[in-house]
């Protein structure tokens, strides 16, 4: 009897992050999968998701809009209340033996709560990382909530088990984003021509020149300044004279804030060496990254990806405070001077070692093998010796 | 400048939990109290509330509807959804400083993120205890939310600080609820008459004889069993020659199981020594529970105020499992025999010493004052060290 | 090319109304049905509809719960919020050619505005008839949102085309329910037991004697005197040395009043001539009222299919106000006298001719070959010549 | 004792067809209003309402974030669904005696229903006029709903009798919006700066030269081909040499195609006679308008206010097709040609001769009146008389 899981997408970087597990449970016969396509991922400014899957050959179960207009705490937190509705009527419907439910974005609680009042078992991926923002609150909750957990590195292992889970339901198995790096490392992407493929906006850029990849997302914490803070960003990207992609913000809240200064940046300069995308997939994406120069903002993919590649990174402001991080990243604070230098900084440091914090490339295949071999049960109630009381 | 806090009450039970620390917000001119009622408060076969809480005195800022009919985990999961849809509208124009969130039951989940992600400092009761259910998840979920933490036991304020909590943002205060046990037992409750002031249905019980309170709550993780669970407890009450006083159930998932067997017990053998009812003041409940010679069944009011009151208390099944006790529990299993047994050693023993577990009658009050003296925030990251890593 | 519709099923009373058209739909090679069960029927006291369409050899395409609990106008309203917000998911999934929708129930708004915005042709049965209650404003409000209309009598017809629709798209076809009662008629149903088969709850009713099928359902408009109402009618039966069988009400606002005066008069006087049921097969609910010597309450049944049985019905208050009528209704007050005396008078009465007003049994294969034969689209602005202005 | 009357703002349209109402209602200390704004007013790039209100002296009772990203007709039925919850709670809390439901956006539906459900009588404004796309589903089903009727025209008013509404619950007032262009007429608004006051974008506009007003919505049953539709009228614009404002669309399903389009227009062509602007305040749009040479797009605007104007419209494609109009409108298909022979026959046209079929400007001060002089109740169901049956 296979093993059926359901998994709900609420973004390309959901992808990136659990892709080579997704492609492992599809094409293992004892290993059933049910996407679910859901919130930004329906969304076309922020990138849609499901016919890159289909391209990709796997199958989508259902696909959900559930996003609320706005761009603020208010749609934040609307959005994941209706996501809860809904992901509890396809939960019940689908009744599978297991949820996988991703990382820490907030509205990934909507699956998590409908999961558990189900009491259908939930797997979390990435928990026990430490950063800014919701995100902290909404993983260590959601490691609370959860039955399995798969870690990425040997730190967040302590961390999930020190927040009182059982040894024997968390699991280090490295983050499936790196297998997606360590495949583009191996076996290239050669096809790929991000200004031939991809409908950007703005300058052409010379790929064989240094350029970097800016990815500046807002901080729902303090959403209310990123018109401001995204200025300071800009500021220093313009002055530098080097090339960039420059992707558009995610949905969080200050979406607007930072779009918006990004559309007079356009507006007001047409910048000659910028060019303006909503996403890509994310081989694509990565192997971008992996040609660059430097990374620049406050993704997570300069700090998790960009490790493994050893590709400089400079990190701004707090948005990834706190995250593990490897010998490539540069904290910056968000202001235009502290930027330039720490471009310029990263820019003659050319490249690092490649680091294995989060993962050697073989994380999708590993969390499959659990899957399959485990009879997923809820947990029990937290003993005090869970938390060496 | 008056610190202004929210609340939403969504049972009864919260009441009883919160009930001291509500008047003691609404009395000090420093402190603004912001009531919202919902859930099975809204309901009338589960307790209205509103009505009772302006008898004693407090304005409701707002009532809402959100309970989906059902009683399964989908309309526990519905019901959460919609709850958080609607609290955020509500935190969103109220703004309060900060809000309160009570214990562990699902429907919070919907209180507790509507307001961490409209950035309003949560602070959370009854955190760090241990039990059954899906309670279990939710509590410590809801600990890893909020920004402060006023728990009831000692060992709770060691599991709460153990789930990485900041140690200045945990307060050990007692539970309200011993606030009300307290003053009854100072005080009294003399006017009450518990078959006079509510609509029981069944049997007349003489108060001066021997009865006992019977409360049987469903457990969500095994809801389709509860039918012939409620039957081996009712077997139990109905072959011993004792009075009682039986609470309908609440609506969590299970509940029509529940309540369809009381219905069917009461159609078919109309016992002449039962009296059902919905609920009542929990100043007069407790009196009630006061004055019985034994609780039977498994609300948390057998474990927490019965502890203080030194009443016996026969527990049954998972629902309370772990959940710190005092002297006066014995736990048996959902079985007639073993029900049976329990009740007849439990009314031997009589009673048992005061425990001062959960609180010593000021939590209120201690509560009100830390809210007032503090100016609330959102918490920070959690560092390793917090875990003793 | 097959043309494929949905419909939505909220009540065992919509299965009874639209059940020749679905199984006609089911058998012809070239249309598709996509059947969708909500609101009370997936609630157990209301009577849940999927295992019987199961056993009928229907497939269910989708099951959503969307009932809040409350019996209120609140609760109407956000059930019918919450529907539309899940049916919309549901349409946009199946994408079908047509949506069917039922009536005039307050919730069957959700479907029929989900499918116009999603610019799918709605059909809609039973329309043009005119009665009492918030139904009347759904029902006509319905017409006007709808591009078919498939209506049941001569007049609804005219009524119809004078709200300004189209001849063309309006179709005379009768009541899929008329032919449920022809087919009884002539076929019989000999190995139904009411006693037997269901589990009704009172006394043992002599089928063989004179028992009366008693069904009132609350006036959404007038919700909160319905416990009094009710009593009335109750202390008509009472009176009246007559066998009955009563079905406990529908779901609308006023539920609560209804059935609690129902359940005092069960347990207060334990009547040694009444049984009292949730529902029944729409099969077997119609051989007994057929059996039956008289309908006492205020359901349409005894309106529409007791028209073509002849079977005498004693219709109360407001309810069926000014729906279209055989000679077979006596039309009484809301008052325990004017109802005696109306059972009394229809009881000697006996029994009507048949009437053919609603249809004279054919209605469900009519419907289906219209469905078949229509390129379905949805309609023009209304011209003013459609209004003879 | 005074009428409470609650209305739902949700666009800056609905403000200027009801303003002077909304300000007689406010002024007279026998009525007391209710403002909700919600929908698009409540979203940055539709042009928020509540600041713009209160600056014009109006409070706002509440605000409510409702509507779903996408704009797509499953976002249409979403946003509808999720308002009538939450409408539903605040209809529920301030219980007004009457609730003012403004024409046939889709939208709509969720106060009329919300009000409807909870037994409040709803007044309808702008009904029996007759349009295509889905707001003439909407507008009709809404007068079936309604109890009073305010409608524009003697011909709607026609219809909506003919439709079956009581003739003493139909008033022909014409429309506020109306009053609004007679107020600017009389007496100007000589302080406002079309460029100064908004921060519009794009070029320098000449107002002592002749310039357009262009304003183009999505038609939500055709909205796929708005991308196509969009570009013929931007290259008729763009071919002739006259000035224009061009105002982004609405937030019907089809939005994002139309913005799309002039997103590419501004970038690809950075027009140096055409500036863009969200809105602005009803009485700066409409004096805008009335200065300008001519309305193009498929507002209505071109065809209320710009008949008693007599300023020459424009008119493009089916989103007005049937609307009654005055002499200044030319209709034209959406190809570029036709556009352009229609911007030139409009311009050498020069003016017309007001109409006053949509009003004299006293509207908001009778619609006031007769609230003010009405007990408001439910209609009665419909006589067949009533449709001249």
């Amino acid at each position: 009897m296979s093993t059926q899981v359901a998994i709900c997408l609420t973004s390309r970087g959901n992808y990136a992050r659990t892709g080579t597990l997704l492609h492992a449970l599809d094409d293992d016969p004892d290993t059933e999968l049910d996407i679910i396509v859901a919130g930004a991922s329906m969304i076309r400014k922020y990138g849609t998701l499901s016919e890159l899957l289909r391209e990709d050959g796997l199958e989508i179960e259902r696909e959900l809009y559930n996003v609320l207009e706005g761009g603020t705490p208010v749609a934040s937190a609307k959005t994941t209340g209706l996501g809860m509705i809904e992901f509890t009527s396809v939960l019940n419907e689908l009744d599978p033996d297991g949820v996988i439910t991703i990382a820490d974005r907030y509205e990934t609680m909507s699956v998590t709560l409908a999961a558990s009042y189900l009491n259908i078992p939930v797997i979390h991926t990435q928990g026990g990382e430490i950063t800014g923002s919701i995100d902290e609150k909404v993983r260590h909750a959601t490691t609370k909530m959860a039955d399995y957990h798969f870690v990425s590195t040997e730190k967040s292992l302590d961390v999930v088990k020190g927040l009182g889970e059982e040894g024997d339901r968390v699991f280090l198995t490295g983050c499936p984003s790196i297998d997606l790096v360590e495949d583009i490392d191996q076996n290239g992407n050669d096809q790929y021509d991000p200004q031939e493929d991809y409908a950007g906006v703005g300058a052409q850029i010379d790929i064989d020149e240094d350029y970097l990849v800016v990815q500046y997302h807002p901080v729902a914490t303090e959403y209310m300044s990123e018109y401001d803070r995204t200025w300071e960003l800009i500021n220093a990207v313009d002055d530098l004279n080097v090339q960039a992609f420059w992707f558009w913000p995610n949905m969080d809240a200050g979406t607007n804030q930072v779009s918006k200064a990004i559309r007079e940046y356009r507006d007001q300069r047409s910048p000659d060496d910028v060019r303006f995308y909503i996403n890509m997939h994310p081989d694509d994406y990565l192997t971008l990254v992996s040609n660059s120069a430097c990374m620049v903002g406050n993704s997570s993919v300069g700090i998790r990806e960009c490790s493994y590649l050893g590709k400089p990174t400079v990190n701004i402001g707090n948005r990834q405070q706190m995250r593990e991080r490897g010998p490539n990243v540069l904290d910056v604070k968000c202001e235009t001077e502290d930027i330039k230098d720490g471009i310029n900084q990263q820019l003659s440091a050319g490249s690092f070692e490649r680091s294995t914090l989060y993962g050697n490339g073989n994380a999708g295949e590993k969390m499959k093998q659990i899957i399959r071999q485990t009879d997923l049960t809820m947990k029990q109630p937290m003993k005090p010796e869970q938390l060496d009381l």
